[in-house]
């Protein structure tokens, strides 16, 4: 096995390197079948066995109730912006939806959703470039909405809600893509939560969605059958073929994860993580910049520019180098960007800062 | 590595050794990067030249015209059931498809496309329990339909298109799930033709689509932006994260099937495996029966009962002892299937149909 890199990449993203040897171990033979795991069918009793592991386990890792619904869906977290619209629009005549506008996500989410009703931004922070959640004014929620959405981390500029509004019994809808699993969510504060796989749960091609049951039953009537919330729960996700490795790995996530101590634990790590990329940042005299507003700070996707852009080119090319992978930002924004998953060690995060340092040192 | 057996399931299905031993060497470090495939971005150049060559693989072995795009998209053959009415129900002003009934997949498809338009059944063989390929008058095709569908090969039932019907200017849309890569079909035949990943091509949660450019164009507004046509061809599929280790897959079979000697060699192959498990059922004297009537089996999914239903259990727990995995046919019809797709070498014919001879003698 060749060295590996610390990869910062936003995802698809790193994997905790015990879940690879694991896959790597059994991939020609899983569970002594003697075929491999992508290669037996989706209804087979050993597939249907791990696919219900693999709710049983993110239900005690999420402390999941019991009148939510899980779901797996094809497609990552953009095909729910508009699963959500398709499934959920419906829940009252109105037919419309609010939303925040908080990063380029959240922006795209509210675009699709206007396919399907009247969507109102119910706050933003586009007026200074996303570089914070913005305020909700809880009193003027628009009762006859059918939900409210947001996005709990916002991976392009690096903000997250440290606590989410107060909607007045209208649904909160989330996108936790880039976080879900890596701090404690009350789910009790949502209708429904959901996440692309690829960035704390596994490869990509797979979203996870929890949806509280007495929502369900609303969807449009010209939503695709693999796109109805309600099917799939009906199915068990099983409706068509799923993305049978996406679910293996997520599940060899999910037990890795548990194995750490769950989230409460790993959320202490994260904590520490993006606290030292954060004192980088902030102990660098302004030779880095932090792109987001400190109390906005994300601890999965830490930002910053270098005060002279003319060095970017020079940091990119020696921290691969030095084994630091992946540190562009989103092209959206340019800049560099640190994504901190849940399988990134405290060591990555070590070597990351060191390096920054270092490399003030030599070009400050 | 521990024995593999001959896997005859219907898919996710067998992939060939070589590709699962590369995918096993590579996997903790594809191109020296020093993480995993898994683990890159969709838009690294790594991955984008992986796609290129992907596409280009697929053009060249299926000798794809240049006036055909090719877009990958996410959720596998019945996702193109919703996809194929949204994007191709338009392009005629009655809004209107033909659709031919010749197994449960297809029934399906056309159920879905009812969604959208207004579906007339042009042929059916549901009076036979789809156990041919029906006849369609050609003569009476509706001119004003926007397209006609049609499964090129039936995977529950075991039957397949020999040709296709000529239908008038209309245009043909094939679903070629379970037989795509298995023999020559003149693209210039079909408006557009699709295929789920998980049976001639790579892992579940993945179909390609190769459709006339002149198609495009025409989705319905409600169409989800994933599941557009003409706005994956415009963003080359990559309008958002796609299942990257599915398309990696994909290329390294792609690969496989060219140094196999390409469509036509692997189609010789297929035939004599084919042929080979047709003998032991044709010759047993009625012990075992074909479910297919003879002129219109398929040469991917060999389908029989035994004459003695109570003989089955015995059947299929010998045939596993004897490492010949997954013959159970699917659970709408019951009886025995072999899926004998690309990945299946001659030798899994033989040793199948030889267990089938012997089976009989022992219980005949």
């Amino acid at each position: 096995m060749t060295q590996r890199v610390y990869n910062f990449t936003a995802g698809p993203a790193m994997l905790p390197l015990p879940v690879l040897q694991r896959v790597h171990e059994e991939f020609f033979d899983f569970q002594g079948l003697g075929a491999s795991i992508i290669e037996i069918s989706h209804r087979s009793p050993e597939f249907e066995a791990l696919l219900k592991e693999t709710e049983g386990l993110l239900r005690e890792l999420m402390d999941i109730p019991a009148t939510y619904k899980v779901v797996f869906c094809h497609g990552g977290g953009q095909m729910q912006f508009s699963m959500v619209p398709l499934n959920l629009m419906g829940l009252k005549p109105a037919g419309k939806a609010l939303y925040v506008e908080s990063g380029l996500f959240s922006a795209r989410a509210a675009e699709e959703a206007a396919r399907y009703g009247v969507v109102t931004i119910a706050a933003s922070s586009k007026d200074t470039g996303f570089d914070r959640i913005p305020w909700v004014n809880t009193d003027a929620v628009d009762r006859a909405a059918s939900y409210f959405h947001l996005t709990t981390n916002n991976t392009v500029m690096g903000t997250r809600w440290n606590s989410f509004p107060s909607t007045d019994g209208v649904p909160l809808v989330g996108d936790a893509t880039s976080e879900i699993l890596s701090r404690p969510l009350d789910l009790r504060s949502f209708g429904a939560l959901y996440a692309g796989a690829q960035k704390n749960l596994g490869p990509a091609g797979l979203a996870v969605v929890i949806i509280r049951e007495d929502l369900l039953g609303h969807a449009h009537p010209l939503t695709p059958k693999l796109l109805n919330y309600t099917q799939l729960a009906h199915d068990g996700s099983l409706t068509n073929t799923v993305n049978t490795f996406a679910i293996y790995v997520t599940r060899l996530v999910l037990e890795w994860l548990k194995g750490e101590g769950g989230v409460a634990a790993i959320e202490r790590v994260n904590e520490r993580k993006a606290a030292r990329v954060y004192r980088a940042v902030d102990r660098s005299g302004g030779f880095y910049r932090g792109l987001a507003q400190k109390e906005h700070r994300s601890v999965m996707n830490v930002t910053f520019d270098l005060s002279s852009p003319a060095l970017q080119g020079r940091f990119l090319k020696e921290a691969g180098e030095a084994g630091l992978y992946a540190l562009k930002g989103h092209s959206a924004r340019g800049g560099l960007r640190a994504s901190l998953y849940n399988a990134m060690p405290m060591a990555g995060a070590e070597a990351l800062a060191g390096f920054m340092e270092e490399f003030q040192r030599r070009n400050g």
